[in-house]
């Protein structure tokens, strides 16, 4: 248990136990609020700084709305831990992130305070309007609250929704959370325009809105709105992106001053304003913990850390990380090809782009939380003759499907797809698996797959895919460490849809793609030892898969068993589709697949996540057995 | 042959011819442009309204640019007539949209003036962006302009490249042409924020802008730019949305206007303001057509007419169609229930909505050309208890596939999805077909997938779906008219999982998901003739699919063959799980799937578009036969 102190909160179970309490008293909650996050995530790591950001924000909405009526939708959902800790999730909040305990988002089958579930970015106000447009045709009353960043704010369905949400009379409140900073430095026009509307708004004299609000509150507050004055104002001529877009806009006001937010959040709960409104608040990333304040990333995402000085405990070393290998690689093939770019959607970080902005800063571009944008703007430069990688985690690619059917696929242009965090992703749980990659892009023509078995095996793809020119190609690797395999001081370009025999046996092969390849070869070993011999394959490719090789292996066995760590519908279907064109079915050959089940995991050990969707080393054994004995 | 007279017209070959020319004369030549594209599309149907109304828009481009150098960008592209017309197509221009004929959108592998093909909106801001940065880091000197309509501004790729275009100093021109109606009657904020702008500005005296102009012009276009300036405006104060996401704004202006047009590109092509600029022009859909002009679609997409009288061709009657089916369906069972509401982007009348929307104005939502947020407002919809219906047609879909997997299937809200144009589309060729709904969508946990063999299915789906409250079900269904099956007064609810068998046989069984049953029956009653047993069944279901039917079929016959009109990995990989899991692929069980050959299809009459991609009643028939003799 923890050594802080949280007298107050200790009293409040749910949010409704919030209402008892004095402005300056919530105030005090939030501190010790503050100090449970910390103190929390310091044992299991997480998304620190996004959630000390919106402490003060967090207790004010539940002080003032009526949760689980009223609904509050927090986009991306990971700022939520002092929503979890105040809505009854206390007693587990230290769970979070591990297997069998709390998500690290929202997440409606968690709790009736979680509306809707959310860990992509940009999807609240679309949900919101849901919810508020439902209420309008029930004739219900209760409020809908959306709090979206100001990086989720880039998404364009952000937009769809709000120019969708400004045209109708149903009251919405929109609270902008504008920390400044999402998860790296902001990028885009919008970021340059924010700082700008609260500086002119600022410099504004005051106002109607503060004017108005007062007369409207009861008497009792009438003290705490006037010295609140100085951060409520509304823009007074000409509009802003949000009134172009329909929304009346409130702003911006210090998301850390409870008696700034307070009096506006009670006067729009009391109907103040209908249709559609937008609250434009200021927050900071990782406020009120010094050494997050001082971070450049704010402790956006962490692991465990000293709670007094916020010293990160150090991992053990080991391998380098995927991502690592992939930044390393394709610096190196961009020292070697002037034509070679890099594209992320907001994560320069967690994609290794970092590091090749760092040495290539005009060929390095982060085109905001914008995967739609970030395909097509690839494709117009592949189009140009430049050679792109758009470097997207396979999850928040799906964002971005039409664009690569539509504007990648059907054109045959040479956009290189690097999607990490590929399979299971460990903590993030559902929302973040890399799952369906392999199924939305073998179905598309004209689309190459590779999939990395080791970081050795990344390198040889990062310069087999700047090579490749003649169209598509996409190629897959795990979030974490590599396995540890030698890298070569080059990368080699692979022959496109070439697979490799790895160790070569006589009865039964399996054909691997990707990662689980490692754990193949481990089954090959203890069956040895029961005198039977596997052949182990990498497939390297999922499309164009290896014909020749599933001949021979056909040829040379008496079962083909596939792995892949990824749905149903992808590499599989691939290779079925060889076999039946190539009649290998028809006669005595044993044929299975293994694939992810059908459901979608929470978070967990990926090791662990791996065993319970059946490619585990034991699911491997159990399948290999039955083929040999059939 | 044409009838009508294009003298001037007749002597342009390619863009560059159309620099002798002095603005009255490029005024003729739009004019015998306009009469040129009437006249063909008279004789084609296509998409006429959105080219009469950028007739002298497209004129002005091609005079003042130099493409192919400089890049012309038409978002959507359904407006390229006129263009293609002038690019070294006129001989061709009679093929548009026929099999073996030019593309009714732009197209990289038709011309060398199409550097970057569209037939989904929104695209060309990113794609301009990316010929822009690649001509900046290669330190070439051309122009790149992005054409896009308002309608396409509406989705949310167009704002992520806005706002990632307007933070780079690249020289990128966007003309918004303002139709004020792209498809349907303008939807959002933003449709009546525009006209907002446009008054506005109107009526601010001239300005700044036209004097900069008329210094910088030649003297020879002094006179032209003194007139033009009643249509040149520039906003002085406050700031625009486009100038808040870092354009330079120039307009509105008259876009059949030459005099007005033709200066203001003439210096943004001269270098005259540097970064991104938008040109914000005003036209008028199906301009210079009396009776495109009159009617409520401005022609949007026509079949063959009286070019003289604008008299439509009636079609030859038939069976309804399946979206008329889909929307009779949908009204019956809205009557019956209440919660039940549906979704549109954009396309009231292509998904028959606009009849729902007759009998239920408050219960139907057109949110703009924004499926992202479509799917997303259904499924907070879904959360708050309604039954909402999103009518999307496959292909469109395919921009909403991360919200259908984050916010719909993982949290297994009961949105239903109702996926009009699913397999090929003929005239929209290979952008617009329906291919892979199947594969991406049956790889998602929780979904419930049907297919209708014909429209009296459909009517059962939609009740089904209906009534489907334990998560998210979809159901296809093709383009065009029904089979004339007879419809039956009310809809039943199928059993979810269940397939159906149509006809006995003992041999062979062909298990048909979908619309190309009846091809299956056809084959099944020509080997009946050379006596041959052969077992028809309609799986309704890919997901669940019904595992008790493929048993009983495994174990009464010698083959099966598998048949769906959509990609790889979808259908028949479900079908290959059960048949694995089961161990039926083990014994003398022969099986064989067909779908969509691995390639992206021109257009084509529907029916030898399914005959090349190997599923017409020929490839059905070989298998069979193949698979009877084995």
């Amino acid at each position: 248990m923890t050594g802080i102190s949280t007298p107050l909160l200790d009293r409040i179970k749910i949010p409704r136990d919030l209402r008892n309490y004095s402005v300056s008293q919530l105030e005090q909650i939030a501190d010790e609020l503050r100090a449970e996050i910390i103190d929390t995530v310091s044992v299991t790591g997480g998304h620190l700084g996004a959630s000390l950001g919106v402490v003060e924000l967090t207790v004010a909405l539940h002080s003032v709305f009526e949760p689980p009526a009223d609904k509050i939708i927090w986009d991306v959902g990971h700022q939520v831990y002092g929503h979890k800790i105040l809505t009854g999730r206390r007693d587990r909040i230290r769970t979070l992130r591990q297997g069998d305990g709390l998500s690290g988002f929202t997440k409606r089958s968690e709790s009736e305070y979680d509306p809707f579930g959310a860990a992509h970015a940009s999807t609240s106000i679309s949900a919101g309007l849901g919810f508020s447009i439902a209420r309008d045709l029930r004739r219900e009353s209760h409020r809908v609250i959306a709090v979206i960043g100001d990086g989720a704010m880039t998404g364009g369905m952000a937009y769809e929704a709000m120019n969708n949400a400004g045209s109708f009379p149903s009251d919405l409140i929109v609270i902008l959370n504008d920390n400044v900073m999402s998860i790296a430095p902001p990028v885009g026009a919008l970021s340059k325009y924010l700082p700008q509307l609260v500086s002119s708004n600022s410099m504004r004299a005051l106002i109607d809105l503060s004017s108005s609000f007062t007369e409207r509150l009861p008497q009792s507050l009438q003290m705490v709105a006037d010295r609140a004055d100085g951060a409520v104002h509304k823009l007074l001529s000409g509009g802003n992106i949000f009134e172009e877009l329909g929304f009346y806009y409130v702003g911006p006001c210090n998301g850390h001053d409870m008696k700034s937010i307070i009096p506006i959040l009670r006067n729009l709960r009391d109907g103040w304003h209908r249709g559609p409104v937008l609250v434009h608040v200021v927050t900071e990333k990782g406020k009120g913990f010094v050494p997050a304040e001082r971070s450049d990333d704010r402790y956006h995402g962490v692991g465990t850390f000293n709670p007094e000085t916020g010293e990160l405990n150090k991992s053990s070393g080991g391998p380098p990380s995927y991502t690592r290998v992939f930044a390393d690689s394709l610096i190196r093939e961009a020292r070697k090809d002037d034509s070679i770019v890099a594209i992320t959607a907001a994560m320069p970080s967690g994609t290794g782009l970092d590091r090749f902005g760092a040495e290539f800063p005009d060929r390095t571009f982060d085109v905001g939380l914008a995967e739609q944008h970030a395909v097509t703007f690839a494709a117009g430069l592949a189009a140009a003759g430049m050679r792109p990688f758009a470097a997207i985690y396979s999850t928040f690619l799906q964002r971005a499907f039409d664009q690569i059917v539509h504007d990648v696929a059907i054109q045959n242009l040479p956009v290189r797809f690097a999607l990490d965090r590929a399979g299971f992703v460990g903590a993030d749980g559902q929302t973040h698996c890399g799952a369906f990659d392999i199924a939305y892009l073998a179905c598309l023509p004209n689309m190459t797959l590779m999939a990395a078995a080791d970081e050795a095996e990344l390198v040889h793809m990062v310069t087999t895919a700047a090579a490749h020119q003649e169209g598509p190609i996409a190629f897959r690797y795990p979030r974490g460490a590599g396995t540890g395999a030698a890298l070569p001081d080059a990368g080699e370009i692979l022959p496109i849809g070439k697979g490799r025999i790895i160790a070569e046996g006589s009865d039964l092969a399996i054909l691997s793609y990707g990662s689980r390849l490692h754990d193949c070869l481990a089954v090959r070993k203890e069956l040895a030892g029961d005198g039977m011999s596997i052949t182990v394959a990498d497939a390297r490719f999922a499309k164009p898969v290896d014909v020749e090789l599933i001949k021979s292996l056909a040829d040379n066995h008496k079962a083909i068993l596939t792995i892949e760590e990824g749905s149903i519908g992808g590499f599989a279907a691939q290779v079925l589709h060889v076999l039946q064109d190539q009649d290998l079915l028809d006669g005595t050959l044993r044929f299975r697949s293994l694939y992810m089940s059908d459901a979608f995991l929470d978070q967990d050990a990926p090791a662990r996540q791996i065993a319970r969707s059946g490619l585990g080393p034991d699911s491997i054994l159990r399948m290999a057995r039955s083929l040999l004995k059939g």
